[in-house]
């Protein structure tokens, strides 16, 4: 079979200009970049409104091997498939985290004829929403610092007569606003800024900072949760940067940056539109990583696809546990639509490996012995799937398990696994999806059971209501939704939760940070852990996402190069073509 | 008068595919993004080839005020001024980095009715080529903390081992490539990297490190001096990183980054296609900041430009001691085109602030008295105005000054100092420019003078050749092109020039940091000083820009934030349009 890139670069692409007609959108509607991306305007949305919403469905997982399952590639699959049954559909993704591309997974469009094309602009820059994320979150960080540096440098009355502005007195030592950055850059996670030549004082005033990944700034889960751009800019004037000497929170506001910031992200708030290799619209929106962030496409995208077609095909990031819980708890109540379907998609490889029968490594071929039939390891850690399936199903979302097939894969072991599947007690459906292989015609089966499930009626219920407080929603999140049998909090959880109460901040929703490796915290437990304790070390106060955010475990949200990274493959041919990404 | 973004607003302007073909260039040679900017493809150069090419104008300044003396308002007016005179004509700017955008500057688009439209997408993002220089940046930064990281933790044999690559043996305290970032963050200047909490390592290995502004990395004058993609991709692969503690050099190939960074700079190696608000084609590449960088136009851009018109106005940053002196012994040596006529611009408030007769502060308003006739101030600072007459003459390139008229400008004092000019014993040539009032119709005159200049035969000679040594050439920069009575060498610049000697480097070109705001390197010495000392602290080694780039007196390659932003002004307003940018 043909790389990834080969059959991106073989396959005719339809203009965008073309797509986007065919999606619906007015030619006033859209603004092409190149040939194969377009910006959509938000203004369709007005005219949109008075058409029937379609139905959307999620595309989630069983717990993932560091290389993932194939949620993406199903993903768009499926939506393939839907189109090859005369569906009107629209898939929204997430745009790649550069990185994912240069550190362990790669590229994040799909794979073999289940793309998002041309791959290669999707997995670098795209339309420059991420960089327009790091801009804005970096300009709060400068604007913090050299506030501090200024005041402290002229004193507060000298700085105020000096610049008419007020003296925000902020304590260097509580600002929760950290750097960004879209790399995996382990050395960024702890770092002392400020630093000066013995003696001077001009670089400002030394304190103890930090970097996340941009997806993980609260400026990317603004731009999933916002309605429009009004509402973008009021929430990141809700964003709290630091507390001043006297306790008080100091916000963008105060800064007089909330403005600038919302102007950096203008363009960002505009979702992408590509296609994939079958002409399927595709809008790509928001940011990845569903462990550390909220790590769902956008509700703006989801809102645009649903009033274009039937059916919308998303994915929350990771299992179940991880992407589809922050899109039932956080997103669907934020924008009151709930999913109509969950695809949960499940690989012999994934359920193998994470067996602990194999030693698995990210960035190494996979051990030859995982192709040889297993029917123990299969079996032993078909306990994870059952265990996504009844996740999903507590929300009342009806399931579709896609085993997504791989070339090595055996039709024995394939056949073994879907009986294993029909003969579990709950409604779910289960399809063999071959999109990797066969593009939409791999997914005719699953397209048929996900259109099934859709025409049930809904029953959704997510796991806590906003009245509930903090602690009890955490709790929610960890004993409901992962099964834990209890929460940790360290103490200075305790005093940020004591605080946010103060604050009256209990109306806001949560957000868990932790390994996508385990249901639990500890990411070497496999399978369907019970009764196992949630450490939650630290919460962060998102008030313009929405959401207080939960340090669990020891995840951290700022990733690292592995020891042979994925950019070691990535080059420029002679004739100035891009090799090695996939 | 109405507020640029106003003015820029009220102009209807041409769709970019209209100015790309009435430029020259064919459909399949560029790509529009969105309906004002278009990718240009390199492709263009080929078929363009036998065109003859056209002549190059590097507009330039006295020594400039912090505000800027308008020097982009003349480019862009001398190019409508041009058009107005029936002449084909382009125009090659840099785009502006944020970092000024949000600091104190504010946008670099022109102004008036000599602007590059639309203004608010020039002025944020463009097209991303900024973002695309500070990822590749960032990545080569992020491979080497990586490799530092795994090789300690593993040890050198258990990482060849387990990675099937080379130990590089990198010394943490002899790493010379620091990070970058599109703000002015002062508190990144000097930062501790790679720290942990106690007793533990996995955040990598602690060292000192620090953050440039984003256009002083050397990608920057990489991605300005590259002649194409091919030569960006070899330039990129020759980049010193850091040092073995056996002091090997260790290179970007070294680290396998090389392939990635190119790719990651694919995209940003296509000028961008941009209107004049009357309509002129203009090239936007690469990045600003001539003080502590490359700070021209690329030669990609002025390559292009040169053969679809006769005339190609370009910038080179801040007064002909920095961009324009760069120009010549930098980026006409590597294109082989010299300038045909510099145009120094001049104001009256610029030469009358600089005489410090007044006290003229950065995001202040100016004092009224700067608006009353004062003939001695103009003369106390015609000597520097002369100063870069004659500094222009001596590469041989004829001049003409355009003294940028401002609304408040006197007319009495217009005619003096245009009397001066004349009076002077050079062939220069004087006019007021009105661009910024009156667009092309207020450039006439200052066109046809520069028409007529570009006429004569050029007599172009660099301070330099490539025979010379690094200290000879740093020499003639700093005496010849400065002026100054003598350079010191600090101890550590003195050993770094040595081994650069020994590592058979002498053939580079020289690439000096300093002030802009005086001819010296001290920026509270005004006029045109003589016999000064130039201190040069350190030098880098650009090997894929190069140059040695020296770092003389206390010039610092990270700006800071003011005590009143600029980006305090910036806000959308209900509508969603951006307020408070100029």
């Amino acid at each position: 079979m043909l790389s990834d890139v080969e059959i991106c670069r073989n396959t005719t692409l339809t203009s965008i200009s073309a797509i986007a007609k065919q999606a619906g959108l007015l030619e006033a509607e859209f603004e092409t970049q190149g040939s194969h991306k377009a910006k959509v305007s938000l203004n369709c949305l007005k005219r949109l409104a008075p058409n029937q919403t379609g139905k959307l469905v999620v595309v989630t997982a069983i717990t993932p091997t560091p290389l993932g399952e194939g949620k993406t590639v199903t993903t768009i699959g499926l939506a393939q498939g839907l189109a090859k049954l005369n569906q009107s559909v629209t898939a929204c993704i997430r745009q790649p985290s550069m990185g994912s591309v240069f550190g362990v997974k790669g590229g994040a469009a799909g794979g073999g004829y289940s793309q998002v094309a041309p791959m290669e602009e999707l997995n670098l820059h795209l339309t420059g929403d991420i960089h327009a994320v790091t801009a804005a979150h970096n300009l709060a960080a400068a604007a913090i610092d050299a506030r501090i540096y200024h005041e402290q440098r002229l004193g507060y009355d000298d700085f105020e007569a000096r610049s008419g502005l007020k003296a925000l007195n902020i304590d260097p030592n509580r600002v929760v606003w950290k750097r960004v950055m879209d790399h995996n850059d382990r050395a960024l996670r702890m770092v002392t800024v400020g630093k000066n030549e013995p003696g001077k004082t001009i670089n400002g005033y030394e304190r103890e900072g930090g970097f996340d990944i941009s997806a993980a700034s609260e400026l990317m889960a603004i731009l999933a949760l916002a309605s429009d751009l009004r509402d973008l800019r009021q929430r990141i004037g809700r964003i709290v940067l630091a507390y001043s000497h006297a306790g008080e929170p100091i916000t963008t506001e105060d800064l007089q940056v909330a403005g600038a910031m919302a102007v950096s992200m203008k363009a960002a708030i505009e979702p992408t539109l590509m296609q994939t290799l079958e002409g399927v619209p595709t809008l790509i929106h928001a940011g990845p990583f569903a462990n550390i962030a909220h790590g769902n496409s956008s509700i703006i995208a989801d809102n645009i696809a649903l009033k274009l077609g039937d059916y919308t095909v998303t994915e929350g990031g990771f299992g179940s546990d991880m992407g589809f819980e922050k899109a039932c708890n956080i997103k669907a109540q934020a924008s009151g639509k709930a999913p109509d379907c969950a695809v949960i998609v499940a690989t012999l490889r994934g359920l193998k490996a994470n067996s602990t029968h194999y030693n698995f490594l990210p960035g190494q071929p996979l051990p030859e012995s995982l192709f040889v039939d297993d029917h123990e390891a299969l079996v032993a850690e078909f306990e994870n799937l059952k265990w996504h399936i009844n996740n999903v199903n507590q929300y009342g979302v009806p399931a579709v398990v896609a085993i997504n097939r791989f070339p090595q894969d055996s039709d024995a072991e394939l056949a073994t696994l879907k009986a294993m599947i029909e003969a579990l007690p709950n409604q779910v459906q289960v399809a063999v999806s071959e999109g990797f292989a066969h593009g939409g015609e791999g997914t005719r089966e699953l397209a048929k059971k996900v259109m099934a499930q859709c025409a049930a009626p809904s029953t959704f219920r997510p796991l806590y209501s906003a009245d509930q407080c903090l602690e009890e929603k955490l709790m929610a999140v960890a004993e409901v939704g992962y099964g834990a049998g209890s929460v940790t909090l360290s103490d200075v959880a305790k005093q940020q939760l004591q605080q946010f109460k103060q604050q009256g901040l209990d109306d806001l929703a949560v957000c868990l940070a932790k390994t996508p490796l385990s249901i639990s915290t500890d990411g070497t437990i496999k399978g369907a852990p019970q009764g196992f304790d949630v450490p939650i070390r630290e919460l962060k106060l998102c008030a313009g996402a929405g959401f207080v955010y939960a340090l669990c475990g020891n995840v951290m949200t700022m990733p690292g190069l592995p020891e042979k990274p994925a950019f070691m493959k990535l080059d420029l041919d002679d004739e100035g073509n891009i090799v090695g990404l996939s």
